[in-house]
């Protein structure tokens, strides 16, 4: 890329929740030499984060928020990272931006059946701003297609990944979850709300109090993104922790969409599941048939 | 029904699991003057039903089962109340009458897709047993259409209540779960293996730590059977404990199909709800319109 090129691009906010994946992300930026500024949510951030943060943000500062986007010259936003907890009504009354915005941001929060998130980015986007994602800022941290660890998935894993794909199949259509495991030809676990941490911990309960009965090394992970999902601000994320959790329950390994979900910490990430013994897939929808595809 | 009638109806045999379902369905019996045998499944049959079975039977002592419905000359079967355990597969290597019919069980628990339970049915059909369902012989147990309780759906709970249908739906089309829950117009639980109780507690706790945020009395628990569930063996069932768990999740109300669920210990449970401000309709699948229907 040449200097003109990147001189034309916008510098990017990036405004980060939980995990360590914002401080992946501005090393990502760093390396492909984009000019930004990091903000932390107030109450999201990690302290890693922090420590890197231009600026700390809480629900209610919107006000503030534009402020500092105009004032840093900032075009371009990416939203990164988790929040753990929804903001209620109240928590957004914060300054006088926020309340000079207010019909807008009530207009953009009520209206149609969009996600939470899908309304956030309209309330960036009314603003004139371009909202970005990991896709389109750092590629190289999406997961590939194809066997990601050293371990392959068996022919019993292709059963249950195929079990539990066409669940978050089913799922997407009505908007619901991400996540969905099979164990032994059986889908046992569905995602709503709860996360997928929470359902892969429901999982080895399941199987300590014998419910789900299954030897070890048995069952599948799928996380894909919904059909309408926008992956701007809300990728599936595998990262360390998946592992963990994955290996607590006894699962034979994990697959995610290729190209559309992320693998956070990569290195970590998998020679954590190499480790375990588990595999980690790519998977490209409607080409997930067996281990021929591999 | 004359004396003649009731004298040609086979003699039942009612083989137990757990929860108080089976004394209610064998108190239905009795009322209906029908001749019975009440045989209690060990390790899962409550103290009440062991009191008044006439036999009690492991999981591995088939051969001892199949005598003791010849001896008491049953040729029909209803298996009633909930297993909290799969056997596994050492468990029904016990008697000799198991190891007789070791292939006849192991070509009928391995063959197809079928669950576990329509298994089951066939081994007792392979014997030229009839087995019979709740249905068949004490449907007054079976919920009825419309507004059980005293307490009726608002308008909200209507599309809460639609959007939880529409995802069994989705989930029966897997052969997944039979129940999901909607909270504020968003599927926040969907059944896998845990069941509808831990399905509840988790929503319950999803509430108390933030991650569903609503109002109290919001959201509605649908339970449904699956398409291709065989309901002589596998009812959706709520009751009081069901009341108690919605109430603890702070929902408005519960939802189950009409002449396709049961409401166990229905006064108990239809008392809880009422006094706990909670609504519970029976259904008709793709007559759940709305308040209008009712």
């Amino acid at each position: 890329m040449s200097g003109a090129d990147l001189a034309a691009m916008a510098r990017i906010a990036l405004i980060a929740g939980n995990g360590r994946l914002p401080c992946q992300v501005a090393d990502a930026l760093n390396s492909a030499g984009r000019d930004f500024q990091v903000i932390a949510i107030r109450g999201e951030a990690d302290e890693m984060t922090r420590q890197r943060a231009n600026a700390e943000i809480g629900w209610g500062e919107i006000g503030r928020l534009y402020g500092f986007l105009e004032k840093t010259g900032c075009r371009e936003v990416l939203l990164i990272g988790g929040v753990s907890k929804r903001p209620d009504f109240t928590s957004i009354l914060g300054d006088f931006g926020t309340l000079k915005r207010l019909p807008t941001i009530i207009r953009a929060l009520a209206g149609g059946d969009d996600s939470l998130l899908t309304k956030v980015i309209r309330l960036f986007e009314d603003e004139g701003y371009r909202v970005v994602g990991i896709k389109d800022v750092a590629p190289q941290l999406l997961a590939s297609s194809g066997v990601l660890g050293r371990i392959r998935p068996k022919e019993d894993d292709w059963r249950d990944l195929q079990l539990a794909l066409r669940a978050t199949e089913k799922l997407g259509e009505l908007d619901i979850g991400q996540a969905a495991i099979a164990v032994g030809g059986r889908v046992v676990a569905l995602e709503g709300a709860e996360g997928t941490d929470a359902m892969l911990e429901r999982c080895a309960e399941l199987k300590r109090i014998g419910r789900i009965r299954a030897k070890a090394h048995t069952g599948v992970l799928v996380k894909t993104a919904k059909p309408d999902q926008d992956l701007r601000v809300d990728l599936p994320t595998v990262g360390p922790r998946t592992i963990d959790l994955a290996q607590a329950a006894g699962l034979a390994g994990i697959a995610v969409e290729a190209d559309g979900a992320l693998v956070a910490e990569r290195e970590e990430t998998l020679s954590k599941a190499d480790a375990a013994g588990l595999f980690v897939i790519g998977i490209n929808r409607g080409n997930a048939a067996g281990p021929g595809d591999q």
